[in-house]
């Protein structure tokens, strides 16, 4: 029998249950026996009310859709002792009214306060940064604040959704910006899909920012479009569905080695999709193996780019028949059979939010290793990234930059897993570091850092 | 003697002074008229250390410029007992790494929280935007955002400084949006000056916001990049400058014309300067009292578009010979001299950092009232007027809107001055429902609502 771990990869819904039941033994083993039974995925379970005849509990639980979460909710009600009090989407709640705002660093409950920070106090702040630019690092927020743009048409593995079905995802990246690493992310949604147009108005506002993030920029266009805007602007541009992703793919593929005892030098990976992410990845992966990755494609010029590149052409098939790692970033969710998964393979299936099989199930079929998007996660890259990139005025980010936060990720994984929680400080911290250290050796750094830069009291927020 | 009072308009220097001195009778007495004497305007007063031989204060002043401060150092050097310890520029330090930070609103620090608010929780939200983009408004950021944009050509009375030295002006804008009525406000900087490259770039980004505030953009260019966009886009669009500024300055004629007993409906008002503020002005009040404004400026160009848009022609001489009222906003420092003022005269000096003339040396020439910018502060404008547009979704902002501010900041004036303070919040709720019912009246507002929307517990915030 399956374990709930087992499927879940395919669990979209997360709703919170409010459960009566009476203050009797053994209620709430049945209560979560019965969840497990209708294969529900239970997350945080909070008392919420303790009375002598009945306790009122508060339950997340993970499904997969509403019918499932019909069938549970039928299958609770015939428990004895147990009521159903309220099915609230809690996930909703918390997008509610979007998930960022621009807050003021000062309060300014004073007119003496808004004398300083606005008219006439500002005037000084203006009159010297006209007379000398660069003080905007010193006394705007320029510096660390992180354009976040999307045209929406490759949102997760959900496709062309357009730019104001994006922002919930841009938002929490900007939401990770704040909390991991204290920089000022700001989401811009773009009503344009037009290569040339897009250029053109990020160069436009390039000035407010002290780096461009590019996400969800469907391919090929987005190759185009990220190479003209480095070559245009004199502040970092990174397109995350590539260096970033790319980067903890790194991370992910290196710790496999180790684990697995595969030499990275001889490695054989194979690439499924190569859209942005893909082409990235396989990009980064054969140049610090040193050998070409095997790339497969629905699309031909797709394959194409990938030999053009370097690239191996190959088949998805072939891949899952020689491929030591397989690595798939397609956005089609069970694309991957599980009888083609090899005995002693590593599995990486990292379309969100539903991956090309299953990790549990590709570890059932003998999988050495698997894992999808959850813990693959591009939170882990692009917020230390920045951070360093930005705290030594980095001109750009270099291959060197996104193996240094490969290196780091891999580095600090616990003994079972790949890579570090998104949520570890400590590890976004170190990636900055590595990045910082990364881009003065690559000569792009404008500002060398002291060794505890990252580390000391308050540093990352 | 003139008073301190007498120079305010001039003071553009914010100091922090560290005084010790013997802890006797009557020291800070001598300290406080050696300042007064040297012209320095006092603020705050704190003591930081107190021990039985020696206080220790800080005492913010406010000094013309760097000759100022350093004559007042050198008078308080000649005082017995007392000891200048530093001089600190507090403002610096307040602009100190920018003013405004975005911020997530929900604590990410748990897998569950992170997977609720990032994925795969956020497909869903993503999902339903998709199939229906209007909720939007109730799960992104969007209809609570507002973009202040600048090029960086007509900063406060500075003129042309350049995108970078103007983000400390759209900072603090964006500072006060969130401590005065919680929205969140998107500074902007653009690369270039060119009109239809502004339209371009603003028209490509417009889906990030719920309304767009163009900020310090000289005239005439303005006139017409804010019509264009006004046109094409389905979010309000303003010009701060014309119409935050009009609104403003209609409240505080309104109040004048109260206060001083003239009807409004034949009242001669000049206006000096027909820049971007001082046409919308000369427009707004035209509009209202019924009669055409006397309009001067040294450019002749600007003289002919104000005639063309109903105005009268006129000269500083003539205006200041006959008007009942004058408006100067033309970012000339003492531009109106103190012998030209007739008795009886309300003047509105408007220009920041440094006004056309001092409001206390108007009065003394006989001025019936007179003001500056620091309290005609277009502070207590937007603010308001954004609120109240946004919470009904309203398309735009209209004529009637923002003689709706104006009336409801007029109605709220203390009877000794022309306008509420800028940070009293209520005044800015009460000039957000007024918008709204404008809104609604004019048509444009897309939601009806409740009487006590803007004064619940919570709101504004």
């Amino acid at each position: 029998m399956q374990e709930p771990a087992a499927q879940e990869g395919r669990y979209r819904l997360i709703r919170t249950l409010r459960v009566r039941n009476d203050n009797v033994p053994g209620v709430l083993g049945r209560l979560t026996t019965a969840l497990g039974k209708a294969d529900a995925n239970i997350g945080n379970i909070q008392t919420v009310f303790l009375g002598q005849h009945h306790i009122e509990r508060e339950l997340d639980v993970l499904v997969e859709d509403q019918a499932h979460l019909d069938r549970l909710i039928q299958a609770l009600s015939q428990l004895e002792h147990v009521d159903v009090l309220e099915v609230r989407d809690e996930v909703l709640g918390l997008h509610h009214g979007g998930k960022v705002r621009m807050r003021s660093r000062v309060p300014i409950e004073t007119v003496e306060m808004l004398r300083k920070v606005y008219t006439p106090g500002v005037a000084d702040v203006c009159l010297r940064i006209a007379s000398d630019p660069s003080q905007r690092e010193q006394y705007t927020s320029i510096p660390d604040t992180v354009a976040i743009i999307t045209d929406g048409t490759a949102v997760l593995g959900l496709g062309n959704i357009g730019p104001y079905a994006a922002m919930p995802v841009m938002e929490g990246k900007a939401a990770l910006l704040d909390q991991l690493v204290g920089l000022s992310g700001i989401p811009i949604l773009l009503a344009t899909t037009d290569p040339d147009e897009i250029v053109a108005a990020i160069a436009q506002i390039a000035p407010t920012f002290g780096g461009i993030q590019i996400e969800d920029v469907s391919a090929p266009r987005c190759f185009d479009i990220v190479k003209r805007l480095k070559e245009m602007l004199d502040i970092p541009v990174m397109h995350d569905d590539q260096d970033g992703t790319a980067a903890v793919v790194l991370g992910a593929v290196m710790t496999a080695c180790r684990r697995v005892d595969i030499d990275m030098r001889s490695v054989v990976i194979g690439q499924i999709g190569l859209g942005a992410a893909g082409q990235a990845i396989a990009d980064l992966l054969a140049f610090v193996t040193g050998n070409p990755v095997l790339g497969a494609d629905i699309n031909p010029d797709s394959v194409a780019r990938h030999q053009s590149r370097g690239g191996t052409p190959s088949t998805q098939a072939e891949i899952m028949e020689h491929a030591q790692i397989v690595i798939a970033t397609t956005g089609v969710k069970g694309l991957i059979a599980p009888e083609s998964v090899r005995p002693g393979q590593v599995v990486l299936a990292l379309s969100n939010p539903d991956p090309e099989i299953d990790p549990a199930v590709a570890r059932e079929r003998g999988a050495a290793l698997a894992a999808d998007g959850r813990s693959v996660n591009n939170a882990l890259g692009y917020p230390g990234l920045w951070k360093g990139a930005l705290a030594c005025g980095a001109r750009e980010i270099t291959r060197d930059m996104l193996i240094a936060t490969g290196t780091t990720l891999s580095g600090l994984a616990s003994p079972t897993e790949l890579l570090p929680e998104p949520l570890d400080r400590n590890a976004q911290r170190r990636v900055a570091s590595a990045v910082a250290q990364a881009a003065a050796r690559s000569g792009v750094a404008r500002r060398v850092l002291d060794e505890d830069y990252f580390f000391g009291e308050g540093a990352g927020r």
